[in-house]
């Protein structure tokens, strides 16, 4: 999850006086900074990369801004002839100041404190690129999908090279285990879900430990419900991230034997702070405390969250850690 | 579902010739007739009242309108003081157009017929009037709940009881069966789903069925995933409505022992037709033939519909029936 942000001042400082939301992404030495800020302030085990899922699309020629109070804003693609106007070729040399972010932050970064590389799942990235944006409905990449599957597979196979490619590459850059975000996997009926996110997630995972088989994978295919079960069934997935409106008994029986979870507080409750956030903690630890689990938020954290409540938090599960 | 709409010509000429979206909902005999309109076209086996969820609001005196493109506008409610600014006595006599409607609806459908009558779930009314309209995030909502849900508990009772009557005058007008939409019930946490939507649901349940024993009640815990079991299990409750990212198998093997199903297909699919339209619909059926099974879709009919997709859809469950 996003850990850091504009509940950072820190963060706002230095984002007031970049450039647009890409050009920090793809600086370097900024990103790293920005990829410490939270590690610094708070101590956490891991540290995610500070960059987007829509470097992707960027790299492939797609225009992609980010506009304050609305998000991104894409040129959208209209039909499969769109796809030609996208570029495949040397995607890596075009995301390279990810990479090299990675390698800063590596460096930067104490030793015990793991580093997670991501990407955007094909669906997900897909549903930016045809929108335009983000969506109420997603209705034009529900209908382009299953009116002419065969066309949209054209654009899911393109993702899913390019993912593979971005994802191979932040591993051999520094990071110690990559994270697959499939922020739209919930608005799929079951065929589709198949079809557009699990084969393309299984496709990517197998792509990846080909090159690098003992890099962890975990996969965040939110809003998935009992569908959880078909990610966390995946050949070579270690893990996943569960959304906040995961059961904890129904995981704990249906996924924790099958691969580690991750999750799963409500932002919400880190914003309201106090006995409610303490109490939710600690019934997720409680939950899952038998076996592997990593702590975590369900989604990233919010813009107003009080940093007192952050501490707040990583203090309450230090003690019920002990 | 809604079957009257925007996609039927005559509905959208009836619209244009009345005042508010609200006003028609309350006008007996042309929310009569908007309800009578696609069962005229296609003889469907059940109608829905043509009404809307936020007749609760409006009834309880907060101000509801419905802008174009938009969606719903109300006055938000900022905190519990406003509570006391709704009205809860005589909702029914505010309400009396909508039984109206559904006296004139029974007396105007043909006897094999069932007349549906409906309400929103508290949480998903409570949304609506908390954060104004629709919402993206539902943070304003989810903070009251969460922070100081003793407050937030106040307006659920409030709406607990007035739906209750609502859907009991409902019966008492003609409906023969009647279904409770909890639109937002998929974005909560298990325990707060526990309280607000379960909870709540369960109250409501046990109130209409201590005055209508025999009364069949339909749930549609939209997008709740797994949890769908937890409302399946409640007392009283006769059904399902399964939205479009339910998987088929699980929904057969955790639910229809239960409760009967009904759904889902997805909307896309009737919007796109031909081949992929009629497949979807055969494995629907196919999954759920061997028990008590309703189809529909899995959320309303889209306003670009083409109305020659609900032909061929109804006569190829026909078809399919024998």
């Amino acid at each position: 999850m996003r850990q850091a942000g504009r509940y950072l001042p820190e963060y706002r400082e230095l984002r007031e006086s970049t450039g647009s939301f890409l050009d920090l992404c793809y600086s370097p030495s900024l990103a790293a900074e920005v990829t410490l800020q939270p590690i610094n302030r708070f101590g956490f085990d891991a540290a995610i990369i500070f960059s987007d899922i829509l470097v992707i699309p960027d790299a492939l020629g797609q225009t992609v801004s980010f506009q304050e109070g609305v998000g991104p804003i894409l040129d959208s693609l209209k039909n499969v002839n769109d796809l030609e106007s996208l570029n495949r070729e040397n995607i890596i040399d075009r995301l390279s100041p990810v990479y090299k972010a990675l390698q800063i932050t590596r460096r930067e970064l104490p030793k015990e404190t793991a580093l997670i590389g991501f990407a955007g799942a094909p669906w997900t990235i897909a549903t930016y690129m045809i929108e335009g944006g983000t969506s109420r409905d997603f209705l034009k990449t529900k209908f382009w999908a299953f009116s002419v599957p065969e066309e949209f597979d054209k654009l899911i196979n393109i993702l899913v090279g390019a993912i593979t490619e971005h994802l191979i590459a932040q591993v051999e850059s520094g990071a110690d285990t990559i994270q697959i975000f499939d922020s739209w996997a919930g608005i799929l009926p079951e065929n589709e879900f198949d079809r557009w996110c699990l084969k393309p997630i299984e496709q990517i995972v197998s792509g990846v430990k080909g090159k690098h088989p003992s890099i962890p994978i975990i996969v965040f295919p939110r809003l998935a419900g009992e569908r959880y079960i078909r990610i966390a069934e995946i050949e070579g997935v270690s893990a996943v991230s569960l959304d906040q409106t995961v059961s904890l008994g129904w995981a704990k029986k249906s996924l924790q034997s099958k691969v580690t979870l991750q999750g799963n507080l409500d932002p919400v409750y880190l914003l309201a702070g106090g006995k409610v956030m303490r109490e939710e903690t600690a019934r997720i630890l409680g939950a899952f405390n038998s076996k592997p689990f990593v702590f975590n938020l369900g989604h990233g954290v919010l813009p107003s969250t009080p940093i007192q409540h952050v501490f707040d938090l990583c203090e309450f599960i230090a003690e019920w850690r002990g």
